[in-house]
């Protein structure tokens, strides 16, 4: 298949996977359905449909066949890595109290909190019974730890969230745990089913970590910066009281008037008409939108820089564009 | 040890397997921890110090035991068992928006629903690793076929809860999914990890699946025909609009006059004072407390029948009592 520069490089990666995504798909359908509870394929079919990019499945199929896999567990490991993600995000909106997810209404808002929140043990149970179709309890390993530093990630963002002195390195962490861990599981375990030596896998797991806190970093950082892309509205993330890098980051240097600013607003939820735009101008009076983005670059750039220990295929470059895709959202 | 009838069975169980319970006990506090997150521990050491029964990991030790087990795995899986148990207590808590668990506050309202959702994730992760841990694809296979079929017991009686269509069938389903799915894993994975034969963990599941269903309609008995045990208040079932078998029963016998009775208070949940007398006259009227009782003991003698297929052991006779230890809860 010839490069074509003007394909966005997730298409061109989703155009290569093309076979295998549809064996996905037709995977998740078949097992997000229910013979009992039809309550489920309806919370189930409504976020399937909501088309989200299918990244993190994507990056274990890349990573299988980068390793030279003939088999098929590839496919079910990818269903799996999406219905852990799909879980994840059902139990999200019920924290989170959110009423939009990529611009449709959550399923916590067309059903309810209970639905959301049983829906998502069906659909982790689910991905638990694909993963232990593979029969590889190395595997199954690297799963379960994911799933712990996730949920341990989420916790830790709770109580940490509305907390001003929470660092950098906290953040990291969070951001490791509620993101990069399911990333580096899903590159990582692309590998193992490959059979790849321990240098690989290391290496796909460190592409997978680098990439998901690059990803995140962006995320929060549009969250100010503003985009079309994520169907969030700037400042959603300040009226919800989340202390994200940029906002730690112009805390870090912020005077007493502009502490007790971020103290009333965050801490408190004290919120009041202006008080995003100032917030907006404490960042850029701080340069703290520029510098966490030169903070997605590193991480983006750690992300190719370990690719050179993959094997030379296609699909290594297209990894590498796809670091370099995250970071590109931010225009 | 001497047999001592003023001993109850359950008490006579946790005699029996101090040791094993006591290693157990070491390792749900060791692993509920978390290093990064001080919430998780204050949540898990709430509910842990709130001091369960723990009969689910009782019922996997002994089916170990009896199988003549040697090793430690079974320590793992019961503690396994009793951290599945745990998260869907807390996730049930948000789903019924409970505000009371034996006698004491629920997490929910102690922290919040999102620590009790995110604190459940986490200990159903850690229920994952564990069981990786044994290294057995089929005990693996047997826990994640459990868990998906718990959390669609939950999702079925989400719908069916509230709907005078139910029938006693989809009640029997619920009940297997929700309650009976963890007993006859937790007696089947014993035998399993025991190296037992395909006869004897079939009785083992059949004997947890028959326990569990006694269990449950017993439970939701209680709710009518009261008891100290439980810490629930008679009627509690019935002001939250749930369609247990007592009701299922006496809904089925209800004439014209009747039927708009239960129609206004359980699926229009419009109750008034005087309603749960009347509700409970109901159910006296048409036997349905007494019809109930009979189907929780046919259940408990199923149970006890299955275990003439099980090696001649004391712990036999303990697992015979503890049926009918169950039902017994019916003074």
């Amino acid at each position: 298949m010839p490069m074509d520069a003007s394909v966005k490089p997730h298409d061109r990666l989703a155009r290569f996977l093309a076979d295998d995504m549809d064996a996905v798909n037709v995977l998740i359908r078949k097992r997000m359905a229910s013979e009992h509870a039809p309550r489920i394929p309806e919370v189930t079919a409504h976020l399937v449909e909501a088309g989200g990019k299918r990244l993190r499945p994507m990056l274990t199929l890349a990573a299988a066949h980068l390793c030279g896999y003939q088999g098929d567990h590839h496919v079910k490991l990818a269903a799996t890595v999406e219905f852990i993600h799909t879980a994840t995000l059902l139990h999200d909106d019920v924290v989170d109290e959110s009423g939009q997810r990529r611009g449709r209404p959550t399923a916590n808002l067309l059903w309810d909190n209970k639905s959301s929140v049983l829906v998502g043990d069906y659909l982790f149970s689910r991905s638990f019974q694909l993963m232990v179709e593979t029969g590889s309890l190395r595997v199954l390993d690297i799963l379960a730890n994911a799933s712990a530093t996730i949920a341990e990630g989420e916790v830790l963002q709770l109580t940490a969230a509305q907390d001003l002195a929470t660092t950098e390195a906290i953040y990291l962490q969070v951001v490791r745990g509620k993101t990069a861990a399911l990333f580096s599981a899903a590159t990582e375990v692309g590998g193992v089913i490959a059979g790849a030596d321990d240098a690989t896998t290391q290496a796909l797991f460190d592409y997978g970590d680098a990439l998901g806190i690059s990803f995140q970093i962006v995320d929060d950082l549009l969250d100010y910066w503003g985009s079309d892309a994520t169907g969030k509205n700037i400042g959603d993330d300040f009226r919800e009281r989340k202390l994200t890098l940029p906002v730690i980051k112009a805390v870090a240097r912020a005077d007493a008037t502009e502490r007790d600013f971020w103290k009333r607003t965050i801490e408190k939820g004290n919120q009041q008409d202006g008080d995003l735009e100032t917030a907006l101008e404490l960042l850029k009076k701080h340069n703290a939108m520029e510098d966490t983005r030169t903070e997605a670059l590193k991480w983006a750039d750690q992300a190719k820089a370990v690719l050179s220990v993959l094997p030379d295929h296609e699909l290594r470059q297209m990894l590498s564009d796809i670091a370099d895709y995250v970071v590109a959202r931010l225009r």
